[in-house]
């Protein structure tokens, strides 16, 4: 059975580095201990590596299909290892212990649920999807709306979707089209139709709790004009299911990976039933009218860090594989051998191929630590000492979270591509597991907004917000790193001073290219910017790891000083080139007609 | 019906940069002119819009199967269309007219067969192999072997496959197993098994010719003691197709992409057939034997460009796709939109899809623009005025030719990556073809010689053979451009200061890295090395492209402006941080212990 995470890494930067069990001491956490971290920790690597990752090519295979009763038919693998993670609790994570939830740290939990993403992209995103929907509903619902929609979702017993996305209107969710008319007695019936909606439908649970965007009729154009919406798949009466809602499937979408998730285009309204002897799928209103996107952002930095770590899971499982299988295939000799009778040598004897698995590995841990140090900033934004500390951590969650969503898509993602070239043609067939971690991996970069989206928002709102104070908390904490790791011995000093040299730079650049206030062209090569900023962050969190290491030495500490070194002298400069480009406005890209494309 | 290839690009990079139809005033070439070039190009371009293309998609979702009768099932659509391209002479393009041949200048065939890449890479593999098979017999076989075996593929009846790899030994051909058995009327007889053979088996034609890599009893080990043979699937006697040989079909690879493809395991003296009474793969030897290698590496300059080539088509294709995709599509507003009812605008009005469009143009139309140029060095080594042409020929392309198979195979891939990406949620569905040509194309890096391969090809031979006559030569070259183009007004000369920059950067870091006289220093970082000069060389190749347009305008040739413009400022640069790297001669890599990746 394949590893399908390093368990001593995420122990490691759990709570080597991220002391994370002295979270126990907070009041919120104060049920815990190191030893239920531990416990949580165990359960989730068991059902992660001995339920989901064995059903992960079989989820792949066996398709989503439309049955002749029109119910969507899945493999009947998927629900029982979906049902030994309900049974488990985990489901109940986060949530609070008056919810019937665990309580526990996000970070935490976080790190436990990073085994199922790299175990079964597919499988586990049944319930990462439930969970950031209760999640909405216990921040934004009313006190009976939790108990009838969140609680069944927290408890593990039913599913639940996020419906933002329309055939017309992807990343630009002001243009949706779906409506929402009021009833006499307080429900909205909605009517329109919803795309990309991931577990939009299926049998896995008795129900499915759909939260839908949707304006209200006579509602401003634009974002100012979206409500949030209730939309269950089959009503609810004081928590008993009644008849269906007029929620239909229209189709089921064909990715190129991710299969075992349904991903679904849904009609509400279509008169396909008739709740209470009318068409209309019966809606509750979430909070107040024309909050439903403030709503929805609320929660947006959570579910970008989870999508971020969900593809360092994939890239992580894939760097795996592809180390295992370095280990033990024999191909060739090294450069200079003279006998060819001698014989072949394990595949990390090439130095190319030790290259793709440092490379994988920096992109890999880098990620996974930026992940948890996310994590870590959620719980201290909730449960920090003090109201500065709280504050702090908001600042810099805002800035680093279009960065912990991207960088993993890209990275993690170029790893799955290294994971396949050390497996030569091996790892072009479906015989081996890493073409589906390539193929899954591809949707990070366009869900939960683009590459595009995540780099206007860094730029056109994170960076400059507060005036610049989410930078500067930024770079605040970078300094702090680079002050401890110059006086330290050995590489840390260098490696510090490369970093503020490149910190310095990103400041700089962030000034240039507002200096004209003009948004289109400070945004221009706004991706860049991007890429920029999450090498720099990047090789800040190889530092701390580095520096948490300290003088300790065996394989995989070493291995931490290899990828730092890696991370250093083969990734951090490619940020130069980059910051020149940005620091001369550029207009290429701005000036380009599309008609000479 | 979707554009596969842009015909004007190609026409331009042909005949008005290349000057292709001066090869007409060639002996080798005489019975043709521009009309004639035209016609192949008309034809291709028909044929693989009309037939190809329209079964791409039914190729990947019907893969090859093996039936009850042992044979390999195809789709039926797939013959079809392979009997129109025999029909329509093309396999018969390079090829002396004395053996039925059209006797093309490579240049134009390759021109002319990137379309059928860009329509079907996998319905185009059955006659790209054997079009390889037939050359290399026509180069090194006796007489009789060409009239048997060579000419029935020139005419397009069989097919032919390389049989290089075994399950054991793939990038390293030293170590391959299978065995020859000399008889006594002269033939072998061969057992062992050979891995990932494309085309290995099936239906369409009425006999399959393999070229076959195999050791002779008692040969010298190591690639000193491989040979060459001729093993048909059915034998031959006087042109006439007689027993079945002793090959056998074990089993069909399922790929990631290029399903289309059948990539078959065969077992060689299985025993399943005795031809002549006895097991044994009846082989006929080419050549002498243990110049089984060298013969291959004779056509391997010309199978890399071709492989290059088929990297280019895909991304083409895919880049002409998100084009299309972002002029039709309709999503949000430009920054500092203030009305959000006013109408949404095309992808294209938004700076980073033009970003990723741009970026697709220049890798996709910089490496067709290098798949051309060196095309027209295989025709300039074969027909050159003089002596010194053709040396000059050769040695450029020496060191080009590592390049040109792996920079595609990265950068046009990279750009099937940004045709996905344009396509947002739409391009990760089975419903675009986007994703298809992604996983087709992930391929490339692998066959015919990984990166890793491809690198120490570069460094480790190509540009310090000869005392460095490779990279001396394609230094004078890109020099002659830069020279050119540093007299011309507007942005030319700037790139050219910018290019000879990078160019004397190149040819020092190449002295610094074999300074020491170390290969296993010097080599590495091998890899990022390639990469670096990939970069280069396709700077140049723009420039050049710049220098073609002249100071004509129209939407074609602006593009080509932006297109170099975007080289020079996004690409080139990230060749700095590349050559700190190598100058430094980093040990990252080479000192890792793997034990503690």
């Amino acid at each position: 059975m394949s590893v399908v995470l390093s368990r001593r890494d995420v122990d490691f930067l759990l709570f080597d580095w991220l002391r994370a069990a002295d979270l126990a001491q907070r009041e919120r956490y104060e049920e815990h201990s190191k030893e239920t971290f531990d416990a949580v920790l165990d359960l989730s690597e068991t059902i992660a590596t001995e339920r989901f990752a064995p059903i992960n090519r079989l989820l792949d295979t066996q398709e989503p299909v439309v049955g002749e009763d029109g119910k969507v038919v899945l493999p009947a693998e998927l629900s029982a290892a979906l049902a030994v993670y309900r049974d488990s609790g985990m489901p109940a994570g986060v949530f609070d212990a008056e919810l019937g939830g665990m309580q526990l740290p996000f970070v935490v939990s976080q790190g436990a649920f990073a085994f199922f993403q790299a175990a079964s992209a597919a499988a586990s995103s049944y319930p990462f999807l439930s969970t950031g929907n209760a999640n909405l509903l216990v921040e934004h619902g009313s006190p009976e709306q939790v108990r009838d929609y969140a609680v069944p979702v927290i408890e593990g017993r039913w599913y639940g979707t996020m419906c933002l996305s329309e055939p017309q209107a992807g990343s630009s969710l002001g243009d949706i089209t779906t409506r929402a008319v009021r009833q006499d007695d307080g429900t909205y019936r909605l009517f329109g139709t919803k795309m990309w909606i991931s577990g939009g439908d299926h049998e896995l649970t008795e129900n499915i709790v759909h939260l839908v965007l949707a304006k209200v009729e006579g509602a401003p154009p634009g974002v100012k004009g979206i409500s949030l919406f209730i939309v269950p798949k089959y009503l609810v009466e004081d928590g008993v299911i009644g008849e269906r809602n007029d929620v239909a499937l229209v189709g089921l979408n064909h990715k190129m990976g991710w299969r075992g998730t349904t991903n679904t285009l849904l009609n509400f309204g279509e008169g396909l039933a008739t709740p209470g002897g009318a068409p209309g799928a019966v809606g509750h209103r979430v909070g107040e009218e024309g909050q439903g996107l403030a709503q929805m952002f609320h929660m947006m930095n959570e579910a970008r860090i989870s999508v971020g770590m969900g593809a360092v899971a994939l890239g992580y499982t894939g760097y795996l594989h592809a180390l295992e299988y370095a280990r033990t295939r024999t191909q060739g000799r090294v450069p200079g051998a003279k006998d060819p009778s001698a014989p072949m040598v394990p595949l990390t004897q090439h130095a190319d191929v030790r290259r793709m698995l440092l490379a994988q590995k920096s992109y890999v841990e880098g990620g996974l630590g930026l992940l948890l140090y996310c994590s870590r900033l959620i719980d201290e934004q909730l449960t920090g000492g003090d109201e500065a500390a709280r504050t702090r951590a908001h600042d810099l969650l805002e800035v680093l979270t279009p960065i912990a969503k991207s960088w993993p898509s890209q990275w993690c993602l170029a790893a799955n591509d290294l994971a396949i070239q050390v497996h030569g043609g091996y790892g072009y067939t479906r015989d081996y597991a890493v073409e589906q971690f390539y193929r899954d991996n591809r949707l990070n970069p366009i869900h939960e907004g683009t590459h595009g989206i995540q780099s206007l928002d860094l730029l056109g709102r994170k960076v400059i917000a507060g005036g610049g104070a989410g930078l500067a908390t930024l770079v605040g904490a970078i300094k702090e790193t680079t002050t401890r790791a110059a006086a330290v011995d050995g590489p840390a000093a260098a490696y510090a001073a490369q970093l503020d040299a490149r910190v310095d730079r990103l400041v700089e650049v962030t000034s240039q290219l507002w200096a004209g206030g003009d948004p289109a062209l400070a945004l221009a090569n706004s991706a860049v910017y991007l890429e920029a900023a999450g090498h720099v962050v990047v090789a800040w969190i190889w530092l701390e790891q580095l520096l948490a290491v300290g003088d300790r030495s065996d394989a995989f500490f070493d291995g931490k000083r290899a990828a730092t070194r890696y991370f250093f002298a083969f990734e951090l400069p490619k940020v130069d080139p980059q910051f020149d480009l940005l620091a001369s406005l550029d207009r290429t890209v701005l000036d380009l007609d599309p008609a000479s494309l």
